[in-house]
């Protein structure tokens, strides 16, 4: 079966990266470098669930209206896996979802180890 | 660069699903079934986020320890995205993002349209 012929897929952007055990037991520093970028991309937050761990690894889970962002530290690893899915149905958010990813990556001053872009 | 060699990568399922409008507009439905889908698979919740939009639509995104899970609904297209991502930090939950998977899309009696397995 294919996709209803007026639904125009999303990018979805998988990442992993590399970045310091500090920045990476940053929560609250992610949670307002996410709230600032949100704004700033006139994206649309609805909900968010932030959990810190034993050690300062964070999990972090925010919901938009154009579908969501996450991103899980392990600080002991010395890594973290970021997503980002951005649904198109008000406007064209491709350019955002590289944006986004960009920025966040630039924001911990991580490596990237992995990235897989699906259309969905 | 490749990954710390003592990280184990979790399995993350990326899929999309077409069914009826109405299982699609059914957010509390989704949430009862998603909380004990959580308590029989013995993950921990730390956390959510659940939007219902204009049209009957909504959007859950779940924070657990192992990662998270999310979806997005689209009764207008008759379409699902959905996510599921388990780490095995604690013990091996490949199996598990498989039942999460198959059981959701069992409890919406959906009909899987693509699907994607990344191990990360």
């Amino acid at each position: 079966m294919s996709l209803s012929s007026t639904y125009k897929p999303g990018l979805h952007i998988l990442a992993s990266f590399s970045a310091t055990s500090a920045s990476l037991r940053g929560m609250e520093a992610c949670r307002a470098f996410f709230d600032r970028l949100i704004l700033d991309k006139a994206l649309v937050k609805v909900g968010e669930a932030y959990h810190e761990f034993p050690g300062g690894g964070f999990t972090a889970v925010i919901a938009l209206t154009e579908s969501h962002l996450s991103i899980h530290t392990w600080p002991e690893h010395g890594l973290a896996t970021f997503d980002v899915f951005l649904s198109n149905f008000l406007r064209d958010n491709e350019s955002i979802v590289r944006s986004v990813y960009g920025e966040t990556l630039e924001f911990f001053e991580g490596t990237e180890l992995n990235k897989t872009e699906l259309r969905r």
